[in-house]
């Protein structure tokens, strides 16, 4: 018997068909060749991909289960997300629904480090909600964005995150973003008392980023931002890893909502690699994830299970502050409101609106 | 005046709405925040996105063309695709269709090193396309996996790659892999005189994939494959500069055609970064790229421009030997077919079967 992780694949297909298209995915996602060409019993057995089970959801749409073994995955996240959908992507009347993620496998990748409760405790909240803004635009010099930072910090926001535009370009270097931004929330710290925690974002290859890493924590902050699409699953594995004392936030730049499902890449994939906190399209904003696909998002990423820390849910994207109380109602505490662009239109008054919105999330009724 | 790429767009939209849509996007790629809210001229002309213009392509989908500053790129090829795609990809009505590269940026991103020319000149094929299969399945020992790589270089094939699934599993390390292909083609090079050349697979972070490939040079190995989406642009980007002799083959897993115009991604894109030949699914294989699509995905790879280095198309997946006149007639001679199953099936005739394959190519008139 040999350990699978269970798959779950929603294909197009009419109902004479589905029963091949399953057993192509099988073999795709697995082996990838003609069965009849393998003559090693225990290929057959133990690596070949299975077909678990197939259900009708609608007319001309079929939730297939795929057990895949474990053993073609190794410790390798990259390989994982190969494994899940690397051919199949292609086909584009297949999205990538669900997997079963059998405990050894979550051992072995670890999950968030912090999670909610690491978050919860940097920026000494208790049970409530946190809150989160983004600098931008990029193209501000590394001090015009050091003083926005300082203003939502001197409105006792919980964490700044960059913009994940910001990168390390000509007209913007990491360090001296880091520099100026760390500056600028440490001096509204002393004078607020509240311990704002500033978010660089990573960018560039493995090396690169791990420098960042180093920059950042040199100016003493203790979390970072990256996109694990862009940089790579096994590389932010590897700074996960290689990093225990920092926090990592999951931006989902090139997500693709819509071939693999965004609780399922979001919510439980970024969070097994390690994500303290996932960052997603709130529903109702600029984009089209629907309070179904929020919900189940935000319940992959704080569910209990083998032992793993939640991860925390961050709502953002077009987000408002009169949405606060609907926001807190529907995602409760254990959630952190990121609003951005709706802030900065305040301008000058950036530290008193940012003060409205910690209040209003300080002062809701988390029943 | 600023640099900027031209990024189309196909956005399904209704009349009414396209224009502001496009202002969306213009928006979304470049400062992610409201205009009202910057008050930095010089941000505002030269980083926001422009819309260059809107073309209707049938009854409700549009082509955008939106102007993008390259000065928010830098020299990071994930920060090309975080800029081109991040956020947008969430929308699931928007493809991105195309994109204008200037001068300066292809120069900075270098392409690739090798291109056509020199994995043609590897294994000293004239004015004929070249050849490639796959070994597979994983889950064979590694040593298994040198007596097929023997047996399809004794059938006379120019390239071996490892099927992407091979990867650092417990039963298959890369060392004893590349160790036991590359004894296993060197025995045959010696009885056939034939440069065959074997092509592992990398996974993993910047780090492992960086070892593996000094382990495949101490091999005498000369070409490696990888997935850009899987390992990272900046990634692939950092290997292609670190090691300029070593020939890179990118393979399209987690491609996902559906939001990134194939012809796009694989052909401009992967050739950008670097990738000296680019595997494809071919049409009327197992996947649903057109006729069309094909040909337009090899000439982006093959386009003289900018002085790059053309980017050998590799069609494959789901392809036999019956097919080998019509595909050399599509493709002609600057490509490479792939064909893995439909050899392995010969089972103990492989080297037969592999050279009726490279003697059919050979043979081909190449008009």
């Amino acid at each position: 018997m040999t350990a699978r992780l269970g798959v779950t694949y929603h294909v197009r297909s009419d109902a004479a068909s589905i029963e091949a298209r399953a057993q192509a995915i099988a073999v795709e996602q697995s082996v990838e060749m003609p069965l009849e060409a393998i003559d090693e019993p225990a290929v057959l057995r133990d690596i070949v991909g299975e077909v678990q089970s197939i259900e009708p959801l609608d007319d001309d749409r079929f939730a297939v289960r795929i057990g895949l073994a474990t053993a073609t995955i190794g410790h390798d996240a990259g390989q994982l997300l190969n494994m899940l959908f690397g051919n199949t992507s292609l086909h584009d009347d297949v999205v990538l629904h669900d997997v079963t993620l059998p405990g050894a496998l979550v051992a072995a990748f670890g999950g968030p480090r912090h999670g909610i409760a690491g978050l919860r405790q940097r920026v000494g909240a208790g049970r409530r909600a946190l809150t989160c803004s983004a600098l931008k635009p990029q193209g501000l010099s590394a001090e015009r964005l050091g003083v926005l930072a300082e203003r939502f910090a001197r409105g006792g926001i919980d964490y700044i995150k960059d913009d994940h535009g910001l990168a390390a370009q000509d007209y913007s270097r990491f360090e001296d973003r880091v520099r100026a931004c760390a500056a600028g929330v440490a001096r509204a710290t002393r004078a607020t008392g509240h311990p704002t925690r500033y978010v660089p974002s990573l960018s560039g290859d493995l090396n690169a980023m791990r420098r960042q890493v180093g920059v950042a924590r040199a100016s003493g902050l203790d979390c970072v931002l990256l996109a694990p699409l862009i940089a790579g699953f096994a590389n932010m594995q590897a700074l996960v890893a290689e990093f225990p004392d920092v926090a990592f936030f999951a931006h989902p730049s090139l997500g693709g909502a819509a071939r693999i499902a965004p609780a399922l890449l979001i919510g439980t994939l970024f969070r097994l690699v390690g994500a303290d906190a996932v960052i997603f399209p709130n529903f109702g904003g600029r984009f089209g994830y629907s309070p179904d696909t929020c919900r189940l998002l935000a319940d992959n990423a704080r569910a209990v299970r083998d032992g793993m820390r939640a991860s925390l849910p961050v709502p953002a994207g077009g987000m408002t502050l009169q949405r606060t109380p609907e926001l807190l109602d529907f995602y409760g505490a254990d959630a952190m409101l990121l609003i951005g662009g709706n802030l900065l239109l305040a301008r000058e008054r950036l530290a008193e609106e940012t003060a409205a919105f910690t209040r209003a999330v300080a002062a809701h009724d988390y029943r």
